[in-house]
């Protein structure tokens, strides 16, 4: 790409509203579009990320075996009735509007019920079971406030996906299947080192759901942290029983703010009672389905990225979620495509600054831009080239094909 | 992908109220799910024939210099009040809900507004234009009625690319490069040979705008066809003066059913002008920006495709947009994965009935699924393998190595 074709440039402020630091920084080197408090368009830059999210997540949840479908976003109100969910005085984050007959319909914020029903349509036999159907889509929850950036948007994009199991032994393994999934998620996301497995409360049937928390001050959450083991325990299970239990010594916590990153859920037969989701056993008994939720917020993990890696220049990408890999830029008097040419032609992807400005604008938008690999061509160099990592100090200076070599590995 | 493990299946009968025969069908093949009227959701196979879909409009969009971005669902009042399209009497079509704090907010049903207010923020100079981004989202309209399956639904996916342009010349240029992109794009979704350009009306700034319609007897337009020529008028510019002006004679012209699988529009400065979207040319003079409008429903593409191909066993893809090129069905009593496992090392895209169920269902369901290459592993075959095309009669018996080499082609 170059970046004189790309419609956005970068920007010294951001709105005056926005006080959080992912969504100011997003917003200022062209990811994102504030629309209204906690809704955001992303702008070419900003969906090259979320795709690339989208990947990472798309090949893990696919190896664990799950199939991807798309639900809609408008929900039944006779399908939520049958979990008691429907109500605003049950759930109070509805968004809700009206067809043109005065029928209700919601906007949807999470996809249990969604899920129940479908499946209950295709859901007969043992043979029929284990499935794992998830969705990526864009998710609508009626927030009270919302003041920290891509954290916690009233509109987001998201990842769920169901396990439908005979039972709690095959539902276990796969939950057990999953936690490691997710784990890869973020540990490929580049916030693996930030981020907790942490016990959370678990409702009626489980002990325990799973958070994945990441440090950050910009955190809502406060869970507490055994380094050492490299789990946590959020604040609402942080008794003295759940700690006996896990084997934590209260000693070695300590307490961190954070951000739930994603969380997975055992939610036994809660939803498959209501829907009569069952499947004939082997013995052609009736049994109930066993499920469990396994989410992601794309939106939210991309501003953790941004919110724990980010230094005082701007954002610093992880080259796995990158927008491209490499940001070349050209200070020469006489500019030309020779380096831009080779790296496509490596599948290198590469945004190439041939702009017609100064050097110190050029550096400085790379900077708070975040693209991993810098190079610059420029006349002291010759037919040299100068590379620096976002997130090193030092430069170095290569022959064309030395940098290419670098590269493609 | 065995078909053992895709969670949905066949189904006899698709639900009362279904009426269009491209739902019935899509429903009954396990494509999507009908969550209410004018509402589905795309399970697995269906998201795989969008995702298809998708990918073809994205190659015809980037090859015509388009940039992809994701603009929200939700919509900003203040933004929708510059173009004076906020009130429900002037625009009939509208979802809307609320925040918490009782602010309206807008479901996205087209994306003029949300697109000249972004770029209001980053066009100032002549340097900054041209510029193509476009969009695939999730668009809401609150249709009275909805009873043609995915060809109007209240809830669909659509591609919006929008062109910002200098001024008529450069938009008029790139509008003819948009109509041959539509064209490219109806034609490797195979039903370029049913779909007419044809002329509409075309609002204050243009004398035309073009539909691109699709022949069929479920469509709701009506147009004029001149088959010779290759084009057509919808029924509201079908006037003495019109035909004239395109050298239509009337007596060449056809009366016919079709639906509108998508459409060109220019806008000229209609949104421009109330956004202020201005750019300084380069005699430093303020110039409005000159747009144009191109759209597609990749659900309604879906839908048409099925209805104009099907046959009275079931639907018949284009392999192009298939969600597999093959059906391979094992009707042995000792199934084995080898030829499986042949096409997936082969890279080719292949759906495996390894179910424990009757040939006679195997071969039902495949056609009614319509996967375009149908391949039967048999006892009376030994080793050979029958080939069937979906959309052809005869069957002929080649040797794994001769498959193969076909279906590389």
């Amino acid at each position: 790409m170059r970046q004189s074709q790309l419609f956005t440039h970068t920007l010294k402020e951001s709105p005056k509203d926005e006080v959080s630091l992912n969504a100011q920084l997003l917003i200022r080197g062209g990811y994102i579009y504030k629309e209204m408090a906690g809704v955001y368009s992303f702008l070419p830059l900003g969906l090259r990320v979320l795709n690339k999210i989208e990947g990472i997540i798309r090949e893990e949840m696919n190896a664990i075996g799950g199939t991807e479908m798309r639900t809609s976003v408008f929900q039944n109100k006779e399908v939520w009735e049958k979990s008691n969910r429907w109500d605003d005085n049950i759930v109070n984050n509805w968004f809700k509007t009206k067809l043109k007959n005065g029928t209700e319909v919601g906007l949807s914020f999470t996809n249990e019920e969604a899920y129940s029903n479908i499946l209950k349509q295709y859901i007969n036999s043992y043979k029929d079971l284990p499935v794992y159907p998830y969705d990526f889509k864009t998710i609508f929850r009626n927030e009270a406030r919302s003041k920290s950036g891509i954290f916690r948007s009233r509109e987001f994009y998201w990842k769920a996906l169901y396990s439908f199991s005979k039972d709690e032994t095959e539902h276990n393994e796969f939950y057990e299947k999953a936690k490691q999934a997710y784990q890869n998620i973020f540990k490929r996301a580049g916030i693996g080192d930030l981020t907790y497995l942490t016990f959370a409360s678990g409702g009626s049937f489980s002990k325990f759901s799973h958070e994945f928390q990441t440090l950050t001050e910009a955190g809502e959450d406060i869970i507490y942290v055994d380094e050492k083991k490299g789990i946590a325990v959020n604040k609402e299970v942080n008794t003295d029983e759940v700690l006996k239990d896990l084997g934590l010594n209260k000693k070695n916590l300590v307490e961190k703010k954070a951000v739930e990153v994603g969380n997975i859920f055992s939610l036994g037969t809660k939803f498959s009672d209501p829907f009569d989701l069952k499947y004939t056993n082997k013995e052609g008994k009736e049994e109930l389905v066993v499920m469990g939720s396994y989410g992601i917020g794309l939106g939210r993990l991309m501003g953790t990225i941004v919110e724990v890696l980010a230094d005082d220049r701007g954002i610093i990408w992880p080259e796995t979620v990158a927008p491209y890999k490499v940001h070349l830029i050209d200070l020469r008097k006489k500019q030309d495509d020779k380096l831009y040419q080779i790296l496509q032609n490596d599948k290198i992807e590469v945004i190439y600054d041939d702009r017609e400005i100064s050097a110190g604008i050029k550096l400085k938008d790379a900077d708070l831009i975040g693209i991993p690999y810098r190079l610059v061509l420029s006349d002291k160099l010759g037919d040299k080239v100068e590379l620096k990592m976002r997130n090193e100090d030092n430069i170095k200076v290569y022959s064309i094909e030395e940098v290419i070599e670098i590269l493609k590995k």
